[in-house]
């Protein structure tokens, strides 16, 4: 055997504990934090456990062969492969799994509850250092079988979040999860694949041209050692990672009954940002969502990127703006200039009494707004009463005159209305 | 002119002043409440009111003829018409409305936001009794330049709360108050629509046939006597009257800064259900729903007939099930058995200690799962190993058991798990 330094005894030691017992398992947390993750493998190894079960886990492990020997090999593998391994003693280490520590100890309901200790180790494929991918990261995950409404979301969400240097952390799995690190890619982004099985063989293997084009520029990032398969429970213990290593999880599809409510449950629990992304009603694949809203108060919808930074961007930069309706011809205008213009009939003119009656205000308030309305351009006097204004050739000027007067400034105002358009519609602008 | 009861003398004075005031109007609701319709009326007449602008308003419209001619001439028209006027002192008036009165008083930012005060008449075209049509009613209302998605929505939406006796009120409007009024329609349901014009030309045109069905087995109701015409404030004053007589109001379809959100915040104000369909991020029709959604944590999100009866149905009766996911061949057992039937190769068999290690269990839990799994017939022996169990012909048996051994019961559980399906991936269930 060839002599190793401390720190790969401490890396190998961290392999071995992961091969042994499955990740998350918090008696093991337990025991590295107390003895170091040497003596906890060692007391493993030696079947020095009070916990029968634990004890007898690692004896089975063992009769497939030697913890420390396969841990070797699992690292000669990796490097063959350039891939690495990053353990928590390592400055890469990406510093918020350690919030998976506020989930022990927390009644749990099964196993996949009770296993949530922080990963041991980390193997990667990839060239960024961990904790930089991680810093800026927010997750987008959803279902696998998912519509092209979803794979569109996905996509475009994934794709604004790189452009503005956010990494897009996902599961590697088909549907929601492909999407999102397509959209990151074709913004030259950076994304992130946390798999549920061996870096060498990302599952499923009809993404291998994806998991290829993530390793090159991006990561794949697992707990489980080269050669490890995914299974069930592996997913759903992957699922803490994802949740606590980013800043919110955005789901973009899901059934009923979905994964990913587990990881978004877990978001909360950690006090990430849980994000849902509506659909229509008539989708399975929305159905998850729309619960998860209507069960989980702190659950946020968001139906785009602008409302994704605005729940986990840094305050004051990368606020989304508030959603604008197309402008309506009266919105420069007060509610009641806005009854006179309306109550002057489309054809012909009328008289200041009449319409004072029309729109059922006093003479003198409609003769004043009959003045301001004159002198925005909306009408013209004819003989002794109103009418219309013919269609100016451009509408703004009058317009932004109204929109400056509602707003009591000098003219310099955002909100351009176009008069033109109250001569369409006797209800124009009129919603039920 | 003939002889009139005291009846038809506040019924005359309550049309007359909302043709003298437009309807909403605080200081002559105040008027009303403190000296009855009559003086209040001859108060308007005489021009005995302190505040000018309502004097004055009151002096244009009375150049434009006599309240009391006028009163007189849109009753007559009405019963021509089979249309009737209905006044608070009527059995059948909509007590509901009266709740208006808790928004006078408040901060308003505009006139629409000040004209709250019930109505004082409303004209009917339709033979239920009104209070009666109203007592269990739900507002489904929304765009008019709706999608067929919005409309698909409302329309089901509609068509199931009228087969469960719920009258859907709406305002007629193009898009989805269309939709919604017949979707009751085609259920054989009561529908109101409340219009902003005279229930005698109800608007928009192009509704015309739309409005006869509904006459002729729903109700049309308005404020405004036979021949008004609809402007725009109309339509914001009408809907109130839509959030405070029915029980909440579903938005289907909203574009942003919408008429809309306007009667949801009115209904959260009068405390009726606000609620939302969701739509596709992608659409603009669906953008007033998602910001409602996001900025009135009141506002509820619904996805169907269910959801809307959760919120505003009686306790105890019309709840919604909880929506199910479909079930997952693993759903019946517990996670380590789980992780046992998991661990057993697709092909061929495996030793018990082979699978306890795969497992990541002891071989003592690991050999308990495996003789539970064989009895549930997921498994069978072969040789001294366990192999999956072909698929059964029925999965029924096998998985309704394991259900009844995960619920602790007898074998008298509702969910039923499928051992087949448990063959076919080995990520099956497995999500992001």
């Amino acid at each position: 055997m060839r002599e190793v330094s401390v720190n790969e005894r401490l890396r190998l030691a961290r392999i071995a504990l992961h091969w042994l017992i499955e990740p998350g398992n918090e008696a093991v947390h337990r025991m590295v934090n107390a003895n170091g993750p040497l003596r906890a493998l060692e007391r493993l190894v030696e079947g020095d456990v009070p916990d029968p079960q634990l004890r007898g886990a690692a004896a089975a492990r063992m009769s497939a062969g030697d913890p420390h020997q396969m841990a070797e090999t699992a690292l000669v593998r990796a490097e063959r492969l350039g891939a690495r391994i990053v353990i928590p003693e390592d400055d890469e280490w990406p510093q918020a799994v350690r919030d998976l520590t506020n989930l022990l100890g927390r009644p749990a309901e099964s196993r996949i509850d009770r296993d949530v200790a922080p990963p041991l180790c980390l193997w990667v494929r990839g060239v960024s250092r961990l904790d930089e991918a991680f810093a800026q990261s927010v997750a987008v995950v959803g279902a696998r079988a998912s519509t092209h409404y979803g794979e569109h979301v996905a996509t475009t969400m994934a794709y604004e979040l790189a452009e503005r240097e956010w990494t897009v952390v996902s599961g590697g799995a088909h549907g929601i999860d492909a999407a999102a690190h397509r959209g990151a890619l074709n913004a030259g982004g950076l994304t992130i694949a946390v798999l549920a099985c061996g870096v060498d063989r990302p599952y499923p293997s009809g993404n291998t041209a994806l998991f290829d084009r993530i390793a090159e520029t991006g990561l794949l990032v697992s707990e489980w050692p080269p050669g490890s398969v995914p299974v069930r429970h592996r997913f759903l213990i992957r699922n803490r990672v994802i949740a606590a290593a980013t800043r919110g999880t955005v789901v973009v599809e899901a059934s009923a009954r979905s994964g990913a409510s587990q990881t978004l449950r877990r978001a909360m629990a950690l006090g990430r940002r849980p994000m849902v992304v509506p659909g229509p009603v008539t989708s399975a694949m929305s159905v998850g969502c729309h619960e998860m809203v209507r069960e989980h108060p702190e659950v946020r919808l968001v139906t785009g990127v602008a409302h994704v930074l605005e729940e986990i961007g840094h305050i004051g930069s990368d606020l989304a703006p508030r959603p604008r309706g197309p402008e309506r011809p009266h919105d420069g205008l007060d509610a009641e200039s806005a009854m006179v213009l309306e109550s002057v009939p489309r054809r012909g003119s009328a008289g200041a009494d009449e319409l004072a009656a029309r729109a059922g205000l006093d003479l003198r308030t409609a003769m004043r707004k009959l003045t301001l309305l004159e002198s925005l351009g909306f009408l013209t006097r004819r003989g002794s009463g109103y009418a219309l204004a013919p269609k100016p050739r451009s509408g703004k000027a009058g317009a932004s005159k109204a929109a400056a007067v509602k707003a009591g400034t000098g003219g310099r105002s955002g909100r351009v209305a176009t008069p033109s358009r109250a001569h369409d519609d006797p209800a124009a602008g009129a919603a039920s």
